[in-house]
């Protein structure tokens, strides 16, 4: 569960070694990005891992994060480097998450990490996908064997997960915009992964009877979060990750895991 | 057509500009190993690419294997490195191909190509996969929107054909030896990539009429080569991507290819 990751960070952090560290870059004033990067700065605190803040203007140049990244990676008081994105237009987001030292990169977004994850190597994986495989555990959900469907194919979420399940031998299938008869596959799923982005999209004529359902939507809609799931999918899944809770809190977990195991992954 | 992609290298090879050159690194005497690098260089002289050879014994260590590589990368006049597997079983493969230069590795085997193939950003992707969009697009099968199911999740073939599926609209499935029912999956596709690894294993009854089959099995059987895809699914499918033909050659052609990319990549 969501505390239980918290504690064991904390409970590491705690056990001696040197005290990992957690450096967030943000560009501008993007408010969603701000409320994000406050939460992580929060939760660094909680757990006992320190953090600063390093901010740039909105109109910098994609050269100009890259300094900063790299002023970042040469600091050995650093265990991990997070940009926070979406930047903006003028910044080349790709060339500033390939800066980040694949080391440190705690969101799991360099494709060295990527590649090592699609590799089956040891890597740092994305926090949104980490956190799903773990709410599935905590859920005593049974992957193996499973027919799982991810909708949506996006480079944090969509693709990650579905590398996860598929290592973990599910049956996995990856929807999307292009999709047809989408309800007839999605009601195939015995894990049905919404990541689309779109409020409400699953409703419960596409779910099968029993299965767990994991809402990874953070749509705004009228100053409320609207998951990708229709709330009335709850009476016939077996098991539904809501929104707002579920994969939005486990990924800022999985984001202090990342900075603990970074820190510990540079260790001799 | 498999022709016209390497007449299409040769002719731009023969438009001027420095001629690309493949180092492959081939160590010990594994057979297959042995031939699959003679054709290589073959197919290399054939189109205008020159090429060389890197031999090292059986009883090498990784380090050793990582200090030739190192001195490839660092000759100006490689195009191209492949360091050709399986390796021996006290090399550290993963080790062995990361030391390529990522500019260089015209195998797409990389983890930084393989994040960057995830991340649909520019890379040199792996010559099967490569080669097999290839052939579905020269015998005209629509990919968007329809059903793909990948029978096989190496990370060779099967993950990075899935992606590149995903990349062009299709639905795509990735199916392996846990999956149950795989007769009921494979029979909804469109699309049907067989990259396991057991002769004949794809019987009619797991196809649909009609549909696109590619077989991407190479086993040798009673010195014959022999495909995952039982022939008489020749008589069900729309099209088959025989074994022997098919996706080997177009391999081949595919390594021509990523050799003459990445000679024109790291030109200014």
């Amino acid at each position: 569960m969501l505390e239980e990751v918290r504690q064991g960070v904390a409970r590491r952090v705690a056990g001696g070694g040197p005290r990992p560290h957690l450096s967030v870059v943000l560009v501008g004033h993007h408010p969603a990005s701000e409320t994000y990067v406050r939460h992580k700065h929060r939760d660094a605190e909680q757990v006992g891992i320190t953090s600063s803040d390093h901010r740039l203007p909105e109109t910098v140049s994609t050269e100009e994060v890259v300094e900063l990244v790299g002023h970042l990676n040469a600091d050995p008081a650093v265990s991990g480097i997070l940009v926070q994105t979406p930047l903006p237009p003028q910044v080349a987001t790709g060339v500033a998450l390939e800066a980040v030292d694949p080391a440190r990169d705690v969101d799991g977004l360099h494709p060295l990490n990527q590649g090592r994850l699609l590799r089956d190597e040891e890597a740092l994986v994305a926090c949104t996908p980490a956190g799903i495989l773990r709410l599935l555990d905590d859920h005593q959900v049974e992957i193996e064997g499973r027919r799982a469907v991810v909708i949506g194919r996006s480079t944090i979420v969509g693709k990650p997960v579905a590398i996860l399940l598929l290592r973990r031998n599910a049956t996995v299938t990856v929807c999307h915009s292009r999709t047809r008869e989408l309800d007839e596959i999605s009601r195939q799923a015995d894990i049905l992964v919404a990541a689309l982005g779109r409020p409400h999209f699953v409703r419960p004529e596409m779910v099968k009877e029993g299965a767990a359902v994991v809402d990874v939507g953070i749509n705004p809609v009228d100053g409320k979060l609207r998951g990708d799931v229709d709330p009335a999918v709850a009476e016939k899944a077996g098991w539904l990750s809501p929104v707002p809770g579920g994969v939005g809190p486990m990924t800022r977990a999985m984001l202090m895991w990342n900075t603990l195991k970074a820190e510990q992954l540079r260790r001799p």
